[in-house]
């Protein structure tokens, strides 16, 4: 009953925004753009706009990320397809109107930005909250992950706020260089996750096999796919115009040194090729690239990419095993080495690729962003161990009217 | 022997229309554009080409909808797969080079659009043919969805031209407000479909279940994420370029309210969550929101995809199988539930949401859409049931080579 | 031990690539561009960026196209979906940075392209790389997909060279119409694959089935739509900005012609529709028109889709088992059907389409492609041949770490 009043809670919420000051202010913003398209008479707005207008396109590309990307990667669990997907639907729906919603509010920092960078920093929470949604796949109610959507986001707005935004004058504006979110969206999702996990793991579950089989591989290796493919724009989403090839570039550099790297360790360590390490492993270039990724030269983003697809792999192949073991948590997508180890990586791969950079608030950036992610995420799996468990993880049919 | 006629006179009427007159027009056009090209020296050209290229994406994304959203989506027929993909390529194939041709021929109006306005426009009469291809899916043999598409674009194009062309000066021009095609798109292509299913279902069909399983529900929901991450360019394909980023916000704020609700009301009605209403009723908030996708505010298509959601969950959830009865017809896709009322819906929102809107224009635009729709549909279904029928419905192996 | 060296040698050999004078090359070239933004003072400079820009995005359609579309159109045989995605990911991974880095060093012609259209050219070396790993499909070892890139990138960009660099002044400058490709990428890939094949296809392989399945058949139909969708991009990849959307109207008409005429000829010629047939005759128009993808009218476009399309049909259900049989070989995806024949007609159609071609400019070219691709593809085959072979052809099991 107390879960079925916090279902209802989350509409009627959206319904107070909707028509509360916070709505108002949006609507303002509404009417203001209306008037600036009258206004638009002369050729400088109309270069905007086209600037504009192709932001728009890295916008749509991230979205094919978060839902079919993420949403297909995490398929990989044989009997756990719907859900997976059906969670990703509530997630990104959840997280982009709150981040927009509390955007507005004006409650982390009073800059204004421009609607089309509002969506795109909307789907970069996105992307972190679904990231920490990985590490406990398969473990939450449905209605469960969309409470996990509404504790993550005011974090993360908080985190950002201050590696971006100087909030509280912790990291001088400017001085954090995290382009692509290496630190900011990846390390930050993947440890707000482990402590989710944490929290929240039970005997039950290590005893529990995540399986996959043939035509689960094959889902996850097209979510795979689509992340690769669209990386580029995730990573040049709010890069100037003029740098946005240059960035595409490094990313396709990195990801294809991680691919190959990730092919050759795979082999190497476990003597056969491993789907799952294929489908996360590869994307870790595109990880670590993050924070440099228009700075970089192409020799460092390859680099880059094999340095960081190795880490991954040796994750996924040798460390997740005894990690889980030794911090007594399950995390179901190995977001850990696919996102954490990787993300961190790429901020630190700043020091060396960027000339004259401020060391301290780097460093300061990472060490907080690690702080916030580890606390809020364990007082996040805390509230929701009080909502109830699951009886059986990773199947459909608890919560799906089907029986196969 | 009389349908064999019919196949073969799908493809000499293309050559023909390749040799003739409406082709001499649209090589005319050609050339004309490559003289502009050649005369493309000062600024303002450039500006406009690449305003106009922008457009080309949005198309583009328009066209994955149509082949891999609609497509995919209509794959949750268990063993009618590889059918469902075929008529899909079918269909959209027919349905753009006759759009075009007949729009060159001038039949419909003699205003010029032009090349990428024409493409898009023809995009736009192809999603509708597919709605309609889903109220029968299933039920068609290969052959009769080319018919249908035949059949099916010149009632679109009247419509279309009485709504926006100002045709027969039924509909003041410029007065029907309906940008994203809640009414001439998705309501007609729906309404078609109910018409075409009246004329054609029989009692057999009554009997037969239509299976879905494990790994069609996969496919569908890949369809359904594909269609949800496009819209936005759906919707704002032909809106000016300074609206294209707060329409898109628009358009998916709708759609993660339509996603939310889906969920709350389908485990409420059902007690259990079911696929196929996340994968269709999700999408209802991208129906809904058509018509006023670049004039609401946040808050407002926050509001109207949370209804349309709702609408369409009941629809799918307590309607359909009573209306199915009541009406003696099988609507295989749901399209009823899903562009049907949604679509009708947001037509009429615009009465609430536009000040100052001319309601007589837009009630008659309404009235006169579900008229013509109805009885386009009903004479095709009548014309198709004519060409013989399946002998088992919903399977692929009465026309492909296989045995699985 | 040998295998084992050689695949530890192609990491290392990008390590050194990163730190040799040929990275430093390419080092420099983004310290000019990160010069050339500082000094972005002026409107042109902005136009040209957003042209640029534009051009980004027919990019990342590529991208979709390698990956996605060429990676899971070779999904269908069934035992072989995760090797068919990893090999995808690794030729992909091998090729792009190879290209460039070739590219960089000069060796093929000293004339300098932006970085966008580096990046466009790379993809395209990789598509025709990837239609040659089609013809060998499921015989290689893993790693032997790696080393076939090694092998094929330099003999592609030395027929690119000759082709469209006036190089060794064998084809004049500019008199070889080839813009989207069909001789160049996809006649070049499929001729080279087919040499591979005729030195590699064992007795074994004659025996053994390439089997299908209800959901191999539904991924491959996946593939091939995501090549459909975005092959406009494709051949528009490089078009200037005033032709894209006329380049893409083309396209599409004639994906469209063959689309419909391959669901005629696969009803007519084999009694049943055969999904094979309908995933990849279907883009013989694709293939076809590539060549006067820009020139062509509507109606041409049209005639060129249904032509091609017919004949890659009758090359599927007629001339393949008959040729494997003449020619001793395998050719496990159907290339020579599918890119080999549609892309030469693609080639000799420009004969027709365009007024005052060069003819003997235009016969050398397609010649000279046919006798580098043929000689290429033996030798490297044969290289391949030395290297080992696998026990059973078209499982995963033999390199995966799994049993199903």
């Amino acid at each position: 009953m107390n879960k079925l009043n916090l279902k209802w809670i989350l509409p009627l919420l959206f319904l107070f925004l909707a028509i509360s000051p916070i709505g108002a202010i949006a609507q303002e913003n509404a009417a203001e753009a209306a008037t600036e398209v009258v206004a638009q008479t002369n050729m400088m707005d109309t270069i905007q706009h086209l600037s504009d207008g192709q932001k728009y396109y890295r916008a749509i590309h991230i979205m094919a990320m978060l839902l079919l990307g993420f949403g297909f990667l995490m398929v990989f669990v044989r009997k756990y397809g719907r859900s997976a997907i059906t969670a990703t639907f509530l997630l990104v729906s959840v997280s982009i109107p709150a981040y927009i919603l509390l955007m507005n509010s004006g409650i982390f920092g009073t800059e204004k930005v421009s609607e089309i960078d509002g969506l795109i920093l909307s789907e970069f929470a996105a992307a972190s909250l679904l990231i920490t949604a990985g590490a406990v796949l398969g473990r939450l109610k449905m209605w469960q992950y969309i409470l996990l959507g509404v504790l993550f986001i005011p974090a993360y707005m908080l985190n950002e706020y201050i590696m971006l935004g100087d909030g509280f004058g912790l990291v001088q504006s400017g001085s954090f260089i995290d382009v692509g979110g290496s630190i900011v969206i990846h390390a930050f999702g993947a440890i707000f996750g482990i402590g989710v996990a944490i929290s929240m793991t039970t005997k039950d579950e290590f005893n529990t096999e995540i399986e996959a089989d043939f035509t689960s591989d094959r889902f996850s290796l097209l979510g795979s796919m689509i992340l690769w493919v669209f990386w580029p724009s995730f990573c040049a989403a709010l890069v100037p115009l003029a740098e946005v090839a240059h960035t595409a570039i490094n990313v396709i550099l990195a990801l294809s040194g991680a691919t190959i790297i990730t092919y050759l360790f795979t082999t190497w360590l476990r003597g056969k090729i491993d789907a799952a390490d294929i489908a996360n492993a590869s994307l870790a270039g595109g990880v670590a690239i993050g924070s440099v990724c228009n700075t970089a030269s192409p020799a460092e983003a390859i680099v880059i990419g094999l340095v960081a697809g190795a880490i991954s792999t040796m994750g996924f192949a040798l460390v997740q095993s005894r990690l889980e073991k030794g911090l007594k948590l399950i995390d179901t997508c190995g977001v850990s080495n696919l996102h954490g180890i990787p993300g961190l990586f790429g901020g630190l791969a700043a020091l060396v690729v960027i000339p004259n950079i401020n060391v301290s608030a780097q460093l300061t950036g990472i060490g907080l962003t690690i702080g916030i992610a580890i606390i809020a995420g364990l007082v996040s799996g805390k509230i929701l161990s009080f909502t109830g468990k699951r009886k059986t993880p990773y199947v459909d049919n608890e919560e799906f009217g089907v029986d196969d």
